[in-house]
């Protein structure tokens, strides 16, 4: 299976309250974004990288890599309007995978079985998303009007949202549409299902200030079970 | 307005992974339940706090509070075989209180905020309960079919959940249901309408051994912002 990974990295610092991009910010030393591209070097040596940028980080990302000598072989590729059409575009630029995989460069610390299972998964069923089950009770509704529903039935979805190419070349075919939250959803809308596979508690998104430090914590723990 | 609060702590610790039931487990030197019961005796001195453990642990408790110095004047009353039927026989041991709060032991990162904002909301409308909305993608079903659904239309539900008392010790009265999830749902079942407010980030649940750690970090980081 020749594997590749699409990581997105669209994010300004605006809700870190702060004027480094959350993807550059620093995790034990090291820009998020080197943490999450190891990660997929590590599981798969011969795997092909595409780094999706805003156009106007991408000299600051090289200065990174040199500053960091940081030197895991990656495509860079410039964002689109939204996150569909930066994952668009990063789709189009590889013309050689069997299973490709769309990863958050914000999830720095997914886990080795969590790539494995989604690329595994998808190499067999077309799609694979890493999910977990929904602990907190959930309401569905506004805060003047809402109702309790089971949330047993409710799964929360992570990245690597993995597909086979074939079948994600041609879903990022289609024309744009509002609907278009996550990368299921636009596979989705061919009609072809989705399959959901565990992912791991320590792949949290990191979007507000303390997701930072909840992440060097879990960090030190990944590192410590090895 | 006279306030009480209803703090159900009915944890073994056997997702911890311990002998410890989670709410005598320590955060910075001092047992969850403590922090728990300093929270709302902070808030207002004069509240009426009422504690339901297992009757197994409650001789436990009482050893932890010498050994801790623990002075608050609180109530232990003994749980019952559900959730439904611990907070039972808790809200029936109070008879004085205008406003009752019902909170999970293993919550002790509540703000002064919410828990604010839960009496007032409670005393004008009869029912408030803190939420945060859902930041995840979500899905709905389970992992051989699923579909995507809008997640700004959910929101996550903590606790203290909270209400008039007249109120409470009616929807109280009712039989137990297995719908019964949380104490919004006994209430709902009566025909009452649940009002939703803003909770706070850090008012996380300790269920899981990384949560602990986690509250660690929050806690110290509360400390730094008062």
């Amino acid at each position: 299976m020749k594997r590749s990974v699409v990581i997105v990295a669209g994010g300004s610092g605006s809700r870190m309250g702060s004027d480094t991009p959350k993807q550059f910010m620093e995790l034990s030393q090291k820009p998020i974004l080197i943490h999450t591209i190891n990660k997929f070097y590590r599981f798969d040596k011969n795997i092909e990288i595409v780094l999706v940028l805003p156009e106007d980080q991408i000299k600051h990302w090289e200065t990174i890599c040199t500053e960091h000598s940081f030197s895991i072989a990656h495509h860079i590729v410039a964002g689109g309007k939204t996150r569909f059409h930066s994952v668009k575009n990063g789709v189009e630029s590889l013309s050689n995978s069997d299973v490709i995989a769309i990863h958050d460069g914000v999830r720095p610390l997914v886990s080795n079985d969590t790539i494995e299972r989604c690329y595994n998964t998808a190499n067999e069923t077309g799609s694979a998303i890493p999910v977990l089950p929904v602990t907190e009770s959930l309401r569905k509704g506004n805060l003047k009007k809402s109702k309790a529903v089971d949330r047993t039935k409710f799964y929360s979805v992570q990245t690597p949202q993995t597909f086979r190419a074939k079948l994600l070349h041609k879903a990022y075919d289609q024309e744009w549409l509002p609907e278009f939250t996550d990368d299921a959803s636009v596979i989705e809308k061919m009609g072809h299902p989705i399959t959901m596979v565990i992912g791991n508690h320590e792949n949290i998104k990191i979007t507000h200030q303390p997701d930072l430090k909840i992440a060097e914590m879990l960090l030190q723990e990944m590192k410590t079970e090895k």
